[in-house]
């Protein structure tokens, strides 16, 4: 198995300890001089101002090497770029931009559980609000279980509501899951999530740039939030209210130009505003099913959606102008073929002769009396509504 | 006030009393002979095979002026083009091809009512399923009575469900309706929808291509789809299964390039799928009010949407930077700077000054233990979730 330069991982976990996830400057210094060079010049040159000064008299103190050990006591591993199980679709966050001047690919993750991130390919993220309805909350545990069924894994936020909905979806369905937290991976926040994140661990994995006892500060979710998106191959939203952190979310899936999917609902419920409205603007795509969201996350040509319809009717068979002259036999008596011919607005001998065929059919016969339904199509040519 | 040709008129009221409306070749005849010679050759020559064969022998035993004087007597008009009255979004049909084998503009339309149909520009059409929710019918009547509250006229199709809803939201906004059949203009179809029938009539107006006492036939109602679409500036589906009716209103308003609009729904209901799917393809727009509809059928640049969002909070005034520093504070206990920093992330210099300004604004305040909130925005802050 390959692994990254130990110098390097150690650069980026005392990097990591000591500044926010998201921070642009230091993820554009990293790519651009390396983690060791950058820890290297910030302790010893200080050449950089404001929040790089402060963060240098840290660096001095930190103990790298300490901190993995204990980490890895907890049960948690300390991936970065460079080893084989680094998840690359987090790669793609170096061009995607900021979203409320955060950005950037981690410079780790702390990961706990059994699932190995270099398999997430095809992973989808299900994401919604914490206030959310027992519509949305019902919709997102099927969706979990159904994606979860279909060999994708599943990636949320652990939150309550719809997060926690899809999670549990998941396991239900005995699939994989990934929990993103804003906290530290061994903690467990909120902290009603802590028995599913055991859960999620044992096949799946929960997983933080923030290091272990990390605090969830409400910056850190924002960050948090890009991890979602980018470890999955599209997001679905759930329901999200018009401030929901989930648009956070859908904002990410866009700025990787991931597919964004969103799941309609009543438009007098206030947790499905910030999903209609993205759909009405074309960000995202309607999806009412995992069907529809496997087609838009898988290969071209892969999981085509039949097109759905109603119940195919006997009717539907034949020609228009086989039907218009069924529907022109009345119902409730018989009739003659002229009469039949006037009521269906068409020739007389063209009747004739589609007569004749709907009879081989069987949906119509003929007595002295005149043409009448045959009893097969009776009850339901009787529901004459369209 | 200009009239069409009484010799056109009388000859388009026979021929749409022996052919069915929507018939093509007949409208195409129409086009390029005009009425009275149509009529006339179909008599004289009956050099036309099948259908029309039929149609001349019919012909010559019909008399249109009777018809007219009984249609009058019965309070109907008999309107064709080139009536000053004549609705000219009807005319688009002409270019606007088939649907099922039926299209063309009508060779006139039969109307009860005090609404001059030359007034319905900007009119918007509502319709939807028969098999509706209470969750649609109720959409339906409240976005019936806010498009009249604003001015415009609601077409629909008088049928059980949603239309039934549209047309009662209208009324109740004393706003103008009109309801296009499928069976006769003085005819109750469905008979419960007698009394309000007319009561559209009142201010708004009832109308139908075919002919007083004509029957309800299936193929009818497809005809009469594409009056609601080309009468409207814009559709609206409310509710609408895979097989609705409604769908095919949808499909008149896409091939007469005017604005289809969905209204989503919850995604277990059966109501709903036929929306979601147009939704889903991006044929139809998704709408939640009548404002998303007025801006979708209006001029460009009338009656924008603003953009929706949810409240306002205090601190989405202030800088990313700024924010940042506020959400450090603790909230149940002081701090001093250098705490705050290390929690923020951000520089002890830029975090002092970030500090002074949030004491100016009162969102902060000093002792000497240190900074803590202040009173006003302690509640907001206290809810990080994000």
């Amino acid at each position: 198995m390959s692994r990254a330069d130990d110098a390097d991982r150690l650069a980026r976990l005392a990097l990591s300890h000591l500044t926010e996830p998201g921070n642009l400057r230091i993820a554009a210094l990293v790519t651009e001089l390396g983690a060791v060079r950058v820890r290297a010049e910030l302790i010893e040159q200080r050449r950089l101002s404001g929040e790089h000064e402060d963060i240098a008299v840290r660096l001095e103190s930190c103990h790298p090497e300490e901190m993995l050990a204990a980490g890895e006591s907890a049960g948690l591993r300390y991936l970065v770029p460079g080893d084989e199980e680094w998840p690359h679709g987090l790669d793609d966050l170096a061009d995607a931009g900021a979203v409320q001047e955060m950005g950037g690919v981690p410079l780790g993750l702390w990961v706990r559980g059994a699932l190995r991130l270099d398999s997430v390919s095809g992973a989808v993220a299900v994401v919604g609000a914490r206030a959310s309805t027992s519509y949305g909350d019902d919709f997102s545990m099927r969706l979990g279980a159904d994606l979860a069924s279909a060999g994708r894994i599943v990636v949320s936020g652990a939150a309550a509501g719809i997060d926690q909905a899809a999670h549990r979806g998941a396991l239900a369905a005995q699939g994989r899951t990934i929990a993103a937290l804003a906290c530290g991976a061994d903690r467990a926040y909120p902290s009603s999530a802590g028995r599913m994140l055991d859960l999620i661990a044992e096949e799946g994995a929960v997983l933080s740039e923030v290091p272990p006892r990390g605090a969830p500060l409400r910056h850190r979710f924002l960050a948090r939030n890009r991890l979602i998106a980018a470890l999955a191959a599209g997001t679905v939203v759930v329901e999200a209210g018009y401030r929901s952190g989930a648009l956070n979310t859908a904002h990410w899936t866009e700025r990787l130009n991931r597919p964004l999917m969103g799941v309609p609902g009543p438009v007098t419920s206030a947790s499905s505003q910030g999903v209609h409205q993205h759909l009405r603007s074309g960000r995202a795509t309607l999806v009412t099913q995992a069907e529809d969201v496997l087609e838009l996350v898988s290969k071209a040509g892969e999981h085509l959606v039949a097109h759905r319809s109603g119940a195919t009717r006997t009717r539907d068979r034949l020609t228009t102008r086989h039907r218009r002259v069924l529907e022109a036999v009345p119902v409730s008596r018989r009739a003659h073929s002229d009469s039949i011919a006037r009521t269906a607005g068409i020739g007389l001998a063209e009747v004739r002769s589609a007569l004749a065929h709907l009879q081989r059919c069987g949906y119509v016969d003929e007595d002295v009396d005149g043409w009448r339904l045959g009893d097969g199509i009776r009850d339901e040519i009787r529901d004459r509504a369209w």
